[in-house]
């Protein structure tokens, strides 16, 4: 595409579209664009039939590392509700199973991680990323960036702390109790442990905006059952390694946990201009924890959405009216959409906060 | 016992032991006893191999309503551990059974309810508790009062909302949106069903009351999955009948909910001298959020005790030091222990906090 053969543009920028203008990302930079832009976590999935359908015959992490579908899953929701920014079909595990580290994802279950990470010996034979391991999903960014013309893609990985849970524990864990015994009992190995995954996260999300995508967001799923304390000396570095690492990429950056109303201040200072919020903290409060630094992106409690449409509309209007404290704000659930859903439900909400004042 | 024929002592009178100097009372009541109480959450389970022996052909629903197994199950870490309360081995299901709605405790899954409550009509046909009902946990308790000795007995009951949610979801659930879409999409059926579990778990407290427990615990243990908003338009009233119809009791009244750091302030409200707090909140952020008006309970995560001796030991300390901003602190962990816990690190933890300055 590109024919100019002098000064030649860095691949990241050649490949990139011109979408300033778009409401998400006018937010997401912390400006006050033309209408309040929505999206929700967990889109694309198991709530829109066509998603069940795609994935009846294909394992989880096989539908992220085909580019056909990941695209296409990526792109159903933005179909369907007319949201204003795609969020790129992947799973959390993604860059460790790309890497060579032994990790399914088991249906009713979740991530199966086969060799538990707990001693400075295990931590020492992770192996790195490189980014042609992530070829794939490079490639799938590739196809959207050209399928969804004027629509932002977001890019996405998991934090290093919820990465060392799964890790750490061998799977998905309510209490992380190995997790948090390591980082207390052996900081020394949990801190190489973290610099390991600061590196495959970054190398992950390094190759999603080479290859175009508009934003990037880091879901620190778990962190939520961090102590500030805890968070502080253990999390916050790591994250913000893996962020800064991204400052020069011109693209925003949103950070998101859930059940993180302690952690709001802190995970403002990792150095993404975007913190999301769940349910629990009001957006005015939430801009106040965060000292007014960030733009917002939240919080409509999901569980909402099973309720009434006039209970839901009431949530959204006090949800925009709450928003507007904040330097920015895109419009999201506090958390993923529940599998359950009514995907009509969330097509209605597209609706009517496109028909809100910002 | 009672010879003298008048004026008649109440049977509650009766019953309770003179326990007033012991320091779990003491700090209850929002006093600086010699020592600083301490007793675990789940102390009696599954981290006991004297608890699992003698569970392991029995039903948890058996266990709670054979009197003998009771006592000795609320015994084991009284005798293992030398805390300084007891707490009633029960469930939170255990009035909702004894009632005669349909709940079994399935292995692994937990709560099962036969008929999930979610309408008027179903809400109509939930029956009462009588008293007769619990006869068992009565007479466990009877049991417990002559062989504890000094150690104060803890009652226990589900808080209102948590026995919603199993009731409305029909079992254990993560998110609780048929509860919330409830709540949110039919107020009137909603309150109607928080007054009827009002009036069995005031009943199945003053059962206990009656019977000579020295102090009520009421867990709220979803509660934290609420905004502030919802929960006090949807849950603190009901919760506030429960604990203020005990009121005359004259025993400590403890309030419990885990990721409740929005919601301490208003738990405070609720008319209980005691709130727990997990470990995401230090004690003394937690005593600015309740105005410094009730006595803390808690809060080492207990993840911590997967750690090394050092760590919980540092936890310990701080813990207590904040603790000494609160009227009255109670120590305890952040939540219940986890069933892989070492039960020496608990006996050393004890005897740990027993020897610092109050």
């Amino acid at each position: 595409m590109v024919t100019s053969p002098a000064p030649a543009v860095p691949p990241l920028q050649r490949a990139r579209r011109d979408l300033r203008d778009a409401p998400f990302l006018v937010a997401a930079r912390g400006g006050r664009p033309a209408r309040v832009p929505v999206w929700f976590m967990r889109q694309a999935g198991r709530s829109l039939p066509e998603y069940r359908a795609l994935r009846a015959d294909t394992g989880m992490l096989a539908a992220c590392l085909t580019p056909e579908l990941a695209c296409e899953i990526t792109m159903q929701p933005v179909r369907r509700h007319r949201v204003d920014a795609a969020i790129l079909f992947s799973d959390i595990v993604v860059p460790l199973h790309a890497a060579g580290i032994g990790v399914d994802i088991v249906p009713g279950t979740g991530p199966v991680v086969a060799a538990p990470v707990r001693t400075a010996a295990h931590v020492e034979r992770l192996p790195a990323l490189h980014p042609e391991q992530v070829a794939p999903v490079a490639e799938a960014v590739g196809l959207l960036v050209r399928e969804l013309g004027t629509t932002p893609l977001i890019g996405f990985a998991g934090a290093p702390f919820t990465l060392a849970s799964y890790l750490v524990e061998g799977g998905p864990s309510r209490n992380h109790e190995r997790t948090k015994a390591l980082m207390h009992a052996a900081p020394e190995v949990w801190h190489g442990l973290m610099a390991r995954l600061v590196d495959i996260t970054a190398t992950f999300l390094r190759a999603q905006v080479d290859a175009g995508v508009d934003a990037v967001q880091l879901f620190d799923s778990w962190a939520g059952a961090l102590s500030l304390r805890d968070y502080r000396e253990y999390v916050l570095p790591h994250s913000a390694r893996v962020l800064s690492g991204l400052a020069d990429a011109g693209v925003p950056r949103i950070h998101f946990g859930v059940g993180t109303g302690e952690l709001l201040g802190a995970m403002a200072e990792a150095g993404a201009g975007v913190v999301g919020v769940d349910w629990r903290v009001p957006l005015d409060e939430a801009v106040r924890r965060t000292g007014g630094r960030v733009a917002l992106q939240g919080n409509l409690d999901p569980a909402v959405l099973f309720a009434d449409a006039g209970t839901i509309a009431a949530e959204a209007r006090r949800i925009v009216g709450e928003g507007r404290a904040a330097p920015g704000h895109v419009f999201n659930l506090g958390h993923g959409v529940l599998p359950g859903t009514d995907p009509d439900a969330l097509t209605r909400l597209v609706e009517l906060v496109h028909g809100l004042e910002p």
